[in-house]
């Protein structure tokens, strides 16, 4: 299957580092949050290979960011989470599954806690601003929500302390897994996150004021020249093979967060004010019926996964598969999948209908990376 | 500049009709409601002169619907537009522009009346469903609001009516414009309405079940062979020469009604319950300090405009364009941007930064078509 063309429109965001994006030779784009997120530079394999050996710089503005400000900003916040955010201190993030009132999940962002009155949640792709607008304004919170112009640069891969320090120093390698600290950079601050989209560790620097974009582009270029940086981007088979999930690909609003493995941030006990706790507190009590799953798909190389593709067992449907790609280092095709409590069980094998075929799935007890 | 791939992912969702979309030899996509949307076939030039001679069959199932149900289905409805919608029957669609409090627009859907207590609002490219859920909750509304299992698909161009009459009757060809009946397709209930994004007539069909999508596709297909019906799509010369603006291009939450000609949908004085009507009262009475022009830019054909291009006057920044195309028929290329009061009089010649160098652009009384 050939990717087919993109046609380009203001609707589709360029971003702060779009220009170095198609100097470094962008071959393929996704859209996420009405914006280009890049998908692919050399190949997908080339770039996975690249992002596990050396350090990347990745453009992904497109995790827009939602800012609550104000006296109510951290009622609100909770009131969006079923995560207990009690305990949490300025200058930490925190994985924040966000749940409607049936508990279903809206976004699954990073939140992070600038101050007790102001906070940015880092967003999936989903315009989250129109629920948390439309939640601040029924329940009359005193609070300011908005899109600010904060545009998120990653940089990630085995290099990246290396090339992190050359720019701002040899504190940045202190910073410890989900905390941010404040680095100047051309005479502005910029939060810097231990965080990443990968498994290969990293950082990502949360750019407020979009005219530094391509300075700030070029000068991690520059400093990462000693170990062969690149542009590069999310990549689809590393991120299944660490299990990273992708919402709108493997979980829906019609998921709960229970069926993504999220259980530990559902503080249903605790989480007081949280809009889908009620929903959430029946869920944790009867249990899931069906839950997300690392599955292996025997054969070469299946093709690209553009729709959901149904698991069977005999006659039965008990799933689908969201994601799906070869893997050069497990040599297998790696997956993600939804699949029925009556067949989640480590070793069960069950039938993928690909596009191309029936093909042999094997659940299995958890991801590779 | 060559359109870049697009990675194809089941976040993209594909459409009930996009087989169909594929073995018409679709060339370009779009994303939409994160959902594909074709943009190209042949080339915009030759879609464009079909689109004006014949009749196409259009997959817009990107135009997903939000259905409020329930007792105060009505009441929520109208506090999401500024437009007066008591006077609304049943059987008929209002195009309703949705703002927030600050009276900045959220989306510019069409709203479809099926009962007193059942709308769909078919949307353009926004979650609106995200705020429609939030006012509901935070209002404890008695309305259920979700999307549904509805996919719009559009029969448009001079021909629209002599295809329809051959799939569904002669009945069809007495609907009036924005008025809606139901048709029978093998056993199954169509909303048929007479409207469409374009200016050369037809209709849109709301599929109800996506599993009746290629039966439809295919039947109006065959049906159209005498009056060479293609597979299409909106077209941006056509939308652009017509003055159909696109949310997302040539308005933003940044922009209220008034700035875009929609004041007549702005009901301030009636529109009891609309949530921005505060504010939009503000603007009824100020004017507002910008508006969307119909501009023509001199010279050869423009590059595609992937981003704001600045409006100047001498120095200063008086806008920008946010949509523009060569057009065959007007021999000159049609824009259309947002353009400050003060430089706003048709006649007034400005300077447009293109990507390729400045050139002129003359603010026009109205559009083309």
């Amino acid at each position: 299957m050939t990717a087919p063309r993109l046609s380009l429109s203001r609707r589709l965001r360029r971003t702060p580092f779009s220009d170095g994006v198609e100097a470094a030779g962008v071959k393929a784009y996704t859209v996420y949050n009405h914006m280009l997120l890049p998908s692919v530079f050399r190949s997908l394999e080339e770039d996975y290979r690249h992002l596990k050996e050396a350090v990347q710089i990745w453009d992904v503005a497109c995790e827009r960011q939602v800012e609550l400000r104000g006296p109510d900003a951290g009622r609100l916040m909770q009131m969006l989470t079923p995560r207990d955010l009690r305990g949490l201190l300025p200058g930490r993030c925190a994985y924040v599954p966000i749940v409607d009132e049936t508990g279903g999940m809206l976004n699954d962002p990073v939140a992070v806690k600038l101050a007790e009155d102001r906070w940015w949640i880092s967003i999936a792709d989903s315009d989250l601003l129109y629920w948390v607008k439309g939640i601040a304004h029924g329940w009359r919170l005193d609070v300011l929500v908005d899109e600010p112009d904060v545009s998120p640069l990653a940089v990630q891969g085995p290099r990246a302390d290396d090339l992190m320090a050359e720019v701002f120093g040899d504190g940045v390698r202190d910073l410890r897994f989900f905390r941010f600290g404040r680095f100047d950079f051309m005479g502005r601050d910029l939060v810097v996150a231990r965080s990443g989209y990968s498994k290969q560790g990293g950082f990502e620097l949360y750019l407020e004021g979009c005219d530094l974009g391509m300075p700030l582009w070029y000068a991690l270029m520059e400093a990462g020249r000693p170990w062969d940086v690149r542009a590069g981007c999310p990549n689809l088979i590393e991120r299944i093979e660490g299990g990273l999930l992708s919402y709108g690909n493997d979980m829906t609003d019609d998921n709960t967060p229970y069926e993504c493995w999220l259980e530990r941030f559902c503080n249903t006990d605790s989480a007081i004010g949280c809009i889908g706790r009620d929903a959430l507190l029946r869920v944790a009590k009867d249990g899931p019926v069906q839950k997300i799953r690392a599955l292996e798909i025997a054969g070469g190389p299946v093709p690209g996964c553009d729709r959901w593709w149904p698991l069977t067992a005999g006659e039965q449907g008990v799933g689908r598969v969201s994601s799906a790609a070869w893997s050069p280092d497990f040599g297998t095709n790696v997956a993600i999948g939804m699949v029925r409590v009556t067949h989640w069980a480590p070793g069960t094998e069950l039938t993928v209908q690909t596009p191309e075929g029936p093909r042999v799935a094997v659940v299995r007890e958890r991801f590779w990376a």
